[in-house]
């Protein structure tokens, strides 16, 4: 029923929070597509594209210059801390993302998330550039987030590596590692949350 | 599915914006009860009343002390226009909602509204001091709300009177006539949009 000008993006990960989203926009009567990132350092992209199958979504690659991918790194080994290099790299693949032809385009983004954020500024100025329009789920803080997608999709929890996460994160390593730096002093071990699936009687 | 804990409500005025997250939380699972809040000088319920039955939910008056829509009107007043006591009232209202039996409690903020809103801070209050989750569409402009409601919703267009708003403003009006002021030169006329129905097909 939406118009063909209404054609919908999610940046995606295969996490909690792109996977809401992408439900959200889905039973409001969208068809979003799920869109991983990746700058050819590395294919992170199959863990999202096994979560987006097993929400029974459309999936893509979203491929884009490894200099983003560069300029990002650049900027974490400067400051020895991601945050920075993160943000630079997630609105870098934003503005990419609104030159294609989705009217519509999301990210995971919630309340409590500092970085990386759009912040309104820069949300309003994406819009008007580009004439598209951006959501996120800013509006809700992680605890209800936890509450909807406990109850809707089923899990694989893990410690993250290589290869079960689509985060920025993994071609980041390989490239701060190639660089002869220690990725792991940077990033922290950490576990991280993968869909798998509806939960069953969905 | 979702736990009792987990009774939700959307303070609601019939309008594009409550309607909206009260579906979306309605297709994450919950069954979130409708509620406009009423200050006992006027009636001005009914029409979101109509509205909330027209799409299916339950719906319930928050019954509030006078005491609040008259200290919003002082300010209203003192101020010549009603940003600061309209958004006294809505703070007031989204506390008193949070002192009942509600674990999730929304409202229809979205990221253009300037006020009523509450910030990032006073939810985070709002949601330690009162054991609750608080959220809104604060991740959706209007233009992507129109396009969602476009299609889930009918709706009824009429210039703004007390007979077809549940808003604030209809006995914040009331009552500063009753003093004897114009309402009608603070509040200028406007039209409003209340939610009739599903479109066909829904």
């Amino acid at each position: 029923m939406i118009c063909d000008l209404m054609n919908t993006a999610v940046l995606y990960s295969g996490g909690k929070d792109s996977s809401l989203i992408a439900i959200i926009l889905k039973k409001m009567g969208f068809n979003p597509k799920l869109m991983n990132a990746n700058f050819g350092v590395f294919k992170s992209y199959t863990p999202a594209m096994k979560s987006a199958k097993s929400l029974l979504f459309d999936f893509d690659v979203l491929e884009l210059d490894k200099e983003i991918l560069e300029k990002g790194v650049d900027m974490i080994i400067k400051d020895g801390f991601p945050n920075n290099g993160i943000d630079y790299i997630h609105k870098e693949v934003i503005e990419n993302l609104s030159d294609l032809e989705y009217g519509i385009i999301a990210d995971g983004t919630r309340r409590d998330d500092r970085v990386p954020k759009l912040d309104e500024n820069e949300i309003k100025s994406l819009e008007d550039r580009k004439n598209i329009q951006y959501l996120n789920l800013n509006g809700f803080g992680y605890k209800t987030i936890d509450t909807i997608v406990n109850n809707l999709f089923e899990f694989k929890k893990e410690k993250s590596n290589k290869e079960n996460s689509s985060d920025y994160e993994v071609e980041i390593r390989c490239l701060i590692d190639e660089r002869g730096f220690k990725s792991s002093e940077i990033f922290p071990e950490h576990y991280q949350t993968r869909v798998v699936g509806f939960k069953i009687g969905d």
